[in-house]
């Protein structure tokens, strides 16, 4: 993987400075004295994880692509995007329509028409059902699991239910869902106590899902381990790097950062992405906003903001170098669009050139890029770029102060939403609640 | 169509005289002197539209639904976005899985793995073609249709093929596709010069596709006309009054609009209403930055960032009132996941509760927020909200002091493209460039 930035941006900054907090960062997470210390299980996980519980993992996917048709993984957030980039990065956005086993994320949302038209299509198919949930007690996944528990037991009965329940959650904190795995008979998976929700791609939360997909998970892994040894040492390696370049730039007045995958497989990717620095890095009123875009797709949408608005933004490209599977455009009798001086180039030498151009363009602009290239979109690389943006992330957070493994904001909804649901022991702030909706106009 | 906002945000900023801005962009609109007033056709176009062509396009539309299993639609940025968020809105994300008619984006990029795919699985399939560019020149959109054309003459013959594409073109400027479509004999649909790629989805370039797919236009339409003859008073009114907000909290220090609507279908209008609001307004280094979300799912991504990262956002959610298809939760012996208490209540409860919730959160994180709200989420209510954003866009432009009818910036890249892949004329600019890569580090 190479990783490079223009620093020419930097102004009056000191990035010498930065670079000595960096090397700092990294030593706090080895010795884990920096912020948020109790949760740093996915630093070495690629390395430590459980091999008895990965074993059981790969043999649960074969059960699942034995015995289905469809699997529904039920989570949201963390116990989500992971697993979806992964499989729609590795495989395809379309990968449903010619794969032995389609996934379908559910539990994402408390929308009734997605979930009508998912348990519609599921009706007359086989269906197992990954429920995933660390702490047991999100409600948008414990409604949608309820829904498909009574589809599963309607059709198989609860012992033949039990059968294609996978429960993938926390052990310690006791969380309902593990007790109701135990009861049940579920098949469970732990997510080890120091993963948190956005660094947990790696652990049973995206494994069992990515590993059914029949996405490789052991070069998956290969490819975060050598990640890790790569960029456990101390010295100037592009993890640290990148989180440098994020600080430099946001304290020299840019603000959002735009990712930028050049390849639409890449656009869940995106989505994890902005989980991981934005939950990590959005707090005490200060962090770069994470948005993404998929090119050159989105030059002809978000292009001319990028090019001439607000000069607020960076940009962080991801390019892959070989695509696999190539097309040659030909001459055309006549050359009726014009495009004839491209007969006999591939494709992705239109994609590469139209990134260099961009590259440069949105540089000229004011923006300031970054280029991630990878040799293939495949498992290896994938597992390398988790590793890396997390660690990243991580270095880029305790550069700017906060700590990185934390989410106090996203309790606050969260404690509104049980008042206005009457949810026992929240009377109080109903009643206060439902004032104030009353006079927001 | 409801829309409220919060107005305590203004701080000392003249609401009035913004108000007053308002009203005269809107006179500006109507009396075409304004920025860029020769781009105005999409203003009264839900009246004035072609009625032969519309005519035709319904005509087509039966035709391609009896022709075949798939329909391809190339076609990028405004020649491909109204199409793909109007499908999934009415529709759903997974429309193709139940419809008879496949619909099928491509040209949207220059990926060579997404455009085997497809390749792959149109093979052994019945296709229909509708090519989409405006200029008849866009590179991703030519390329692309290149190597269709090259399929369906293989597959169909040449005269078979051409029983089987739809151009939709400009005809002013003696567009390439244009001439191509006259040559070979396409059906071929005209956009009105006046309406830019951004304002076009009720032209052809949106109506053909969505015709297809099988939903119904004349409601779309409907919906668009009936806002426009209510927007079309000079008083105080919600299109005005959203374009009004927006400036007002950009003034006051929000720089950047989340979009956030409340259901997983709306995802695509979220690209569409970015480029809409983004192209029309990121220019001469100014514009509110326009981000997108989807509910509940993001509150578990960007919640966190919203809630608590830096203070420079506001944010625009859309609910439906009536969601159509409800889902009741049960009671559950035992109450294994403490979810009792929500026992007989729809789960469209949940979300609107939810979606209090996160208002009230979010403001009192700092976060102003504004809501509109649908009555249902179909045709004529999306039709409403197409001319509602447009009309609110091109009067927010016009606060902001901006010609929300150009692009300009979108050409840098494309100039710096063509140098890069060798195009005829642009030889200086590849010397210049090739050098300016290699010393880019």
């Amino acid at each position: 993987m190479a990783f490079n930035f223009d620093s020419t941006y930097s102004g009056d900054l000191d990035i010498q400075s930065l670079v000595q907090q960096a090397k700092q960062a990294l030593q706090d997470l080895k010795n884990a004295t920096g912020k948020g210390s109790d949760f740093l299980g996915w630093l070495t996980l690629p390395r430590d994880y459980d091999k008895e519980e990965y074993a059981r993992i790969k043999l649960a996917a074969q059960k699942i692509r034995g015995q289905s048709q469809v699997l529904v993984v039920i989570g949201i957030g963390g116990s989500y995007l992971g697993a979806r980039a992964a499989i729609e990065f590795v495989k395809s956005q379309t990968h449903n329509q010619n794969s032995d086993l389609e996934v379908y994320f559910a539990g994402n949302s408390l929308s009734s028409k997605a979930l009508s038209n998912l348990l519609d299509y599921c009706k007359d198919k086989d269906v197992c059902v990954n429920v995933i949930s660390k702490s047991g007690t999100t409600t948008e996944c414990s409604v949608v699991f309820r829904v498909f528990k009574e589809l599963l037991e309607n059709k198989y009965g609860k012992a033949g239910a039990a059968e294609r329940i996978y429960a993938t959650t926390e052990y310690s904190r006791r969380s309902k869902l593990y007790e109701l795995a135990q009861k049940e008979g579920y098949e469970c998976f732990l997510v080890p106590d120091p993963v948190g929700g956005r660094y947990s791609v790696l652990t049973a939360v995206g494994l069992l899902p990515i590993a059914a997909a029949g996405v490789n998970t052991d070069a998956l892994l290969k490819g975060a381990c050598d990640a890790m040894e790569h960029y456990a040492k101390d010295g100037d390696n592009d993890a640290l790097r990148y989180a440098i370049m994020r600080n430099l730039y946001y304290k020299a007045g840019k603000k959002l950062e735009i990712f930028a995958p050049w390849e639409p497989d890449f656009t869940m990717l995106g989505e994890w992405f902005k989980q991981l620095f934005g939950e990590s890095e959005g707090k005490e009123n200060k962090g770069v906003f994470p948005a993404s875009v998929v090119y050159t797709t989105d030059l002809h949408s978000m292009g001319q903001y990028i090019q001439e608005g607000e000069r607020t933004l960076f940009e962080t490209m991801l390019a892959v170098k070989n695509c696999g599977s190539e097309i040659l455009l030909k001459e055309e009798e006549g050359d009726p669009d014009g495009l004839n001086f491209l007969g006999g180039k591939p494709l992705s030498f239109l994609n590469k050139q139209a990134m260099e151009a961009t590259r440069i363009a949105h540089f000229d602009g004011g923006v300031p890029n970054a280029l991630i290239e990878i040799d293939r979109a495949d498992e290896y690389h994938l597992g390398w770029l988790f590793y890396f943006f997390m660690l990243s992330c991580a270095v880029s957070g305790y550069l700017l102060g906060v700590n990185p493994f934390d989410q106090p904001g996203v309790e606050e909804y969260k404690v509104n939403m049980f008042a206005l649901l009457g949810k026992p022991g929240f009377e109080k702030q109903r009643e206060i609640l439902t004032q104030r909706i009353e006079s927001l106009c």
